[in-house]
């Protein structure tokens, strides 16, 4: 079942370390089948070189493996989560990219310092808080999906504007309305993480992107009026 | 029309990922015909493994697409906006290369401080300030190309001599007499941006080159005495 | 004898270049055979382009070469004291990777700052010191094996929960249950030195990871309640 | 004539985009045939891919071109001088290296911090003082050269136990017994530039190597009571 989606999802976790954005198998990535509810996932731990799309792993909303023989990745319940209360988006990647996880170690959000930022994140990417041992002993995946919605709810951020995530002390998340653009998320975010890193060494005193400038950025590629690209 | 020019402007293009300035599709090289008043430029947010050089776009000088199915890149009156104020260049090229792009998000021209700057820039390369709201209003891509124009106007540069600039918040433009040149003083800007900033980082009291050094060096490759090279 | 350790060994030694953590022939890799008390190791000082899996040297855990034509590794006494007090590992590298090498050079211990570490590391991978002259003259190799060994004596670690080292001024060790593990604990150990750099770098107040977090993390993929991967 | 010797000149030269430590045309490499009297230089801006063993160009110790058709590197003055005054040394390598370069720009010794260092450097590696007025138009490149045998004379340093130099706002040089061991001595100092300047960055008060390791060492590599390797 949902095979053109396996091979996606496939194609997309083969595309992180290709991009830098993952040694070994510290990275996965997911999509989602609104119509039946169910997403596919990369299995838990296993070598990219040896992975088959066959061995993608199908989960439905809450969890629950539909199909296949191996261990859906660690962090699924954090997707399926994410899935649940983000409606728009269609597809996950985590990774622990080098830049953007010093920003979640550093526990600080991404400023929009940049147009690189503003052609994909519309403002600040968040850093959210770690959990609880409370939260923690309930269970570690599905609570830290949770804290990623809670800190998009106080902060009243809209999913596709913010396309990602930091956790403190752990790494991004990012997602998009297909997972190859969450990928390319990925790799925006690790670049900005990198971008804003020097550019606050370099002068302490820089200041974010004006907002007419973030606007004029990120609404000529995204929304109505976009004008980039050949659509 | 132009077929040589388009092959040569579509190898530049190429060339901006296999030097590491480029990711995705956030690059752009033209190159312009001199006698006929037209450029041709690269088509906006094509993939560069599915581009080839018939897709390049034909453009005149005043933005007038005169061939192409595509649209052309989004910056492409920034373009327009230099080749008719720099009669002297033949290429440009606009990237988020990341060094040269941190500078630009500092907001800081980039010193001469080294031999390897002085090869090829005769002096510091500038920071242009961002737009104003009425100027984004009147058009945020040709009026991008004025600021440029203004800032060497106000600072009495030579183009050719400072084959580039860096837009505050967003990324660096070079240019050359061809586009084979603007695209190796984008690799030199993002080099010397990065080797500069790590100069100062390790000494915060690092100087500037001497004019003297400057000089020598810019001279023996450039201007009627220069004696690098086999000509 | 030992021809499958060797050839394991061998593979390892090539890993060492291919993850970036060595230059020339600056790392050697060691497998060791607990039931016949012989381990094998890199030869000395030889191009990894011409190494062959015949080439390495088998060595019992006194030092003494019992098979090969090679001098072993210059290290080899530091691998043969390791292999001597910590009975439970299986694999040692040695490295002089970029971002471990300058923790070691700073003198410091690199403190759990994220859950990259946690998931490899129980803890901060420490420092040991710098040898004596006494020391030295009594033999340099081996005794960088023991004041590896005194340093987790002193500070009451076990080898496996902490499966590396910093020597002071030099650079890292790290082992492992076999060598194709010592060899990921080095990439870790060189990627986690570099995130926890610049994220001291980014937030000179950036905490260590809480010991609930590290605590999950590690046990989740290490222990009797594992549950990371396909086991 | 010298066809081995070109050879190695053209292969040494080959090596310095492949280790990254040079872009374009920005480095050259040479070696000298004592007998003779005779050394061999790459020719002047001519590109990597394009350039033959045939190429190379033979030059006497006083820089006359004794054999080749095109211009030698603009640099030549300097190696001459170099094979002059340092008759223990058989090849020459300039190279722009980035990490080494900005120790040039920030007018600074690289100190020996670790046994990355003490392997190949014996003690730390010196900054020349940029050349004056007169000396410039004396003849730049030759006076390099002078400049450079006037810091290791008045710091009375051996050349090779100290096989290179930084020249303050330019870059590094390095030279050896061969031309292949002066492109292993530019690796390794770009490797140590950088060790440094990020080991300065984590720890302000990091101290050099202790006397007794970079003794132990450089020793155990060099000179009668060297041990490592398979000699």
């Amino acid at each position: 079942m949902l095979e053109q989606l396996k091979e996606e999802v496939f194609q997309a976790n083969l595309e992180l370390p290709k991009h830098g954005l993952v040694k070994f198998t510290w990275g996965n990535a997911s999509a989602v089948d609104r119509e039946n509810g169910l997403f596919v996932i990369k299995p838990s731990g296993l070598d990219y070189e040896a992975m088959k799309a066959s061995d993608m792993v199908v989960v439905d909303l809450d969890g629950n493996v539909v199909e296949g023989d191996l261990n859906p990745s660690s962090d699924m319940l954090t997707h399926a989560v994410l899935y649940k209360h983000f409606p728009q988006i269609g597809g996950v990647v985590h990774t622990h990219s080098t830049w953007a996880t010093i920003w979640a170690q550093a526990g600080l959000d991404v400023p929009a310092m940049g147009t690189t930022h503003a052609d994909t994140f519309y403002g600040s990417v968040p850093c959210a808080r770690t959990l609880t041992q409370e939260e923690i002993d309930r269970g570690y995946e599905a609570e830290t999906g949770h804290v990623i919605v809670e800190t998009f709810k106080e902060r009243k951020l809209d999913a596709l504007e913010i396309p990602g995530v930091l956790l403190h002390g752990h790494g991004p998340f990012t997602w998009g309305e297909d997972v190859k653009t969450a990928v390319t998320n990925s790799v925006v975010l690790d670049e900005i993480s990198k971008l804003n890193l020097f550019t606050r060494e370099l002068n302490h005193f820089a200041q974010e992107l004006p907002q007419r400038i973030l606007d004029k950025h990120y609404l000529r590629k995204h929304g109505e009026n976009a004008y980039y690209g050949q659509n």
